[in-house]
């Protein structure tokens, strides 16, 4: 049957297609519950609007379960590509979209540090633990692959909850270095996942080691070019063709669809979605937006926003419905002592997982980067730990793919293992998430006034004289350079290519590519 | 499975769900081509954008049949929901938002008297030439049920191609009466439709026809008061809760979930989902639209009319693809003169069924407004009736529902309607839509004129004035009741009703539901 068939089908669809759209208005109308109560919880103190569709969804959960006579709690039955194809896309997109590019790029290396290199610690400590406890708390039956797999599970970061905390005004660097370790950071995951699927039983050596490696640098590499080309195309015929003549709903059009369209590319490709799609939303605000009408302007800035708000409040709903899941928890075979045993080690690996690579590559940071006017302070990488906590659906995702076959498991190990991620979601996300508003305002209590002082390097004048100051301080460099020859090797390249790259963008990709000529812009 | 499970399967898309993402990717990127296509042509005197849509679809459908070796010419398959769940409400829906509610309201007898007796009208008289010529024709095994079906079938209008044409502020009176029709037809005939389907195979009598008028007056006041309830509900709660204060994007969100809501409801409640939506439309932009903040108020506007252009781009596209659709036009056993007949007979019936209720209506129109400032030429009535010719996606949605069982058919009758169907939808877009232009500019070539001349009831002063004028013509009105008794019957109400309604809603809607007092704020 195909579209117009389809067409013909659903006419009298409250008659014929009661199953879908009983779902789709309990969900819509949940939605919208979720939205006012989030509005009215805004002052809180306390919770956020992750923690309040969680709720929700576990309320609306126990209600289904009650009307349903304890068979379900869950009213949607979704096909299977909705997560991938529909919600995680505008997410990503937005990020890229709203991310404020100075910030970004100046502490890219940072950002790959946590994200990649992160990644690959965070993975080898949670599965050499639960390698190791696992069976002494009597839960067997988990193959080195498996371990592998729970490793990246478990690895997988969600920020969404801290970024509703901290904000970009306020805090740049460690705004930037938390959303931008998020992104960097998912993509990871999903990219370690997906070679460790590959792998075949046998245990990993060296020689994998590398292919994973190598895998993962040309998957990085070609995710990144298919986005920024994506994002020159749609800049260039925007330009070109001056779509904003006609009518302003064309050039929305062409925007939303061109950045869908760099999602469904990659994913035909075989690359990352993930990270096509967010260089796209960079390339998109920095060339292609400067050639839209002015209401255009304002139109993308919010809908983008909008659609990426609709997409995680439906998603954290959907996790606190599927929490009460029964099928699942009828088929966890384990006593309740090891249940918890089981639960308690995940979450302390996890904590113990990120601080290993949070607290060295910190303090590797701020080594290399000595002529940074605000260091990672012990309290900032307090947070930038605490932040990276939270476990969210990318990771109840890869449970189910791992672990699953479309969704169904008779194996009771197996059936365990997407208990525990979900309740390692759940209580992350409630627990560490509740905790975060009061942490922040606790560990940077005078944010408005860091704001005022301008202490961080947020104005865009402070942009603008760096390349004078990279010329100025070349002596003082050079007395420098004795002393910590890494971090110059690392942090006056990222300056120097920031500086070159500026020049190039004003005398060549500006001119074909829209946007301003000034140093202002790029923030 | 469940949502969850979705979110793993699907994780590696490119491997899993290639048959999902290659479509998915070339749709995305014809859509685009479309856009851009359509926007250099922009300009053109003869093609607009649901031709350039549908032939670029025919292109790509020949592409695939040539690359897929003959075996299909389209590459989507759909579900079922598609048309009625995703592409139709953001349609129809951005149509109330847009509407000048004034014109609207207005010329509201004028538009139910074509959208509502017009397609019963139209019904008879397809249903009663088809019923008397087909066996004529050779084209044999139509029960009663089946031709009228086929009078609904092909009396839905699709005015999407000349609403490209006409321009709501050069003819505003031409363009709401054409766009109004076009809401209420479409209602009219799904409501029709579903109405007809109920019926046993036995000759319909008197009974069953006020059986069925009865069912239609009563989904169209439950679905318009549904719709007005959604509308007035988000109005209060954005105002009430000052959803701008925290942030715009709620705002934006709650709207376009509201608005979703009031056609899930619609359709779980059996009502018609196409009032429901629209009146909500209307709803939103008279109460809603005042309460939140400026970006917001530019970002609905667009947002709406995007997600409208990128539905009807899609449908457009689609009917071209599946125009080539080879096992359909495998199934047709009728010679090419028998084909040719019924296709000319369609047309002819389709020409003649709108000609009958467009001129006497108009005439009667006239009749009751012998006030207004300009009546319906025959100039504008042919516009009138040339705007409704041309059939679209929901003739080809109605008769695949009736015709086919989930979009497959074996009987050769049956499958030569679908045929005819799509024949017919193509013949009219393609050859009516490209004739509108010229024929539009030829019949009222002044429209810039007609604007700067304000010969047509469009400021809102003329509208303020209207209590006023509506007291001091009492007398004179008094002289012509004799004269004219139905005319003032049906016309003194409407501005009598809409004077007070005015009153009313600035003395009670608007300080509960938002907006300005002004009179002007109407239009």
């Amino acid at each position: 049957m195909d579209l117009i068939s389809g067409f013909g089908q659903s006419i009298n669809v409250a008659q014929e297609h009661a199953g879908l759209v009983v779902p789709i208005t309990v969900f819509v109308a949940v939605l919208c519950l979720c939205l006012v109560v989030g509005h009215l919880l805004e002052e809180s103190r306390w919770v956020n609007e992750s923690i309040t569709a969680i709720l929700i969804g576990g309320i609306s959960g126990i209600c289904i379960l009650v009307l349903s006579k304890g068979k379900s709690s869950h009213i949607l039955r979704f096909n299977e590509e909705l997560f991938f194809i529909y919600l995680l896309p505008p997410i990503i997109f937005n990020a890229g979209f709203q991310v404020k590019k100075k910030q970004f790029f100046q502490n890219f290396v940072t950002i790959v540090l946590f994200g990649v290199v992160g990644v690959f610690i965070s993975t080898f400590i949670i599965t050499a633990g639960s390698m190791w406890a696992f069976p002494k708390l009597g839960f067997l039956g988990l193959t080195v692959r498996d371990y592998l797999a729970v490793g990246t599970i478990f690895s997988s970061t969600d920020t969404v909850c801290t970024l509703q905390v901290l904000h970009q005004d306020e805090t740049p660097v460690l705004y930037s270095l938390v959303f931008g370790e998020g992104v960097v950071n998912d993509a990871t995951s999903v990219v370690l996942f997906n070679a460790i699927q590959k792998m075949d039983g046998t245990k990993p050596d060296m020689h994998r080691g590398l292919l994973v490696i190598g895998d993962f640098l040309y998957l990085f590499s070609t995710s990144t070019g298919l986005g920024v080309l994506v994002g020159l195309v749609t800049a260039y015929v925007l330009k070109a063709l001056h779509f904003g003549r006609h009518s302003s709903i064309r050039e929305l059009s062409i925007m939303v669809l061109m950045a869908y369209l760099s999602y469904a590319l990659a994913e035909l490709l075989e690359l990352s979605g993930i990270l096509t799609v967010f260089f796209c939303g960079i390339l998109m605000s920095h060339y292609a937006w400067y050639n839209v009408t002015e209401s255009s302007k304002i139109t993308t800035r919010h809908v983008f926003a909008m659609m990426s708000f609709i997409a995680e409040t439906f998603i954290f709903l959907y996790v606190g419905m599927d929490a009460l899941d029964i099928e699942k928890w009828k088929m966890n075979k384990m006593s309740f002592q090891t249940s918890m045993g089981i639960y308690s080690l995940l979450v302390f690996l996890i904590l113990i997982g990120r601080a290993a690579f949070v607290f060295p590559l910190s303090a590797a940071s701020n080594l290399m980067n000595k002529q940074r006017t605000r260091p990672l302070t012990l309290k900032r990488q307090i947070i930038i730990w605490w932040a990276g906590l939270i476990r969210g659906a990318v990771s109840i995702a890869l449970a189910f793919k791992q672990f699953t076959y479309s969704g169904v498991t008779w194996d009771p190990v197996y059936a365990t293992m997407i208990t525990n991620t979900i309740i390692v979601v759940l209580f992350t996300t409630l627990v560490f998430g509740f905790l975060t508003k009061p942490l922040v305002s606790y560990l940077i209590p005078h944010t408005v006034n860091e704001r005022t002082n301008h202490q961080e390097p947020k104005s865009p004048k402070e942009d603008a004289s760096l390349p004078l100051l990279s010329l100025q301080e070349s002596i003082a460099s050079n007395v420098e350079l004795a002393k910590s020859s890494l971090a110059m090797f690392v942090e006056r390249p990222a300056y120097t290519i920031h500086y070159y790259w500026r020049k190039f963008d004003n005398a060549y990709m500006r001119p074909i590519f829209g946007g301003p000529l000034s140093n202002r812009s790029e923030c």
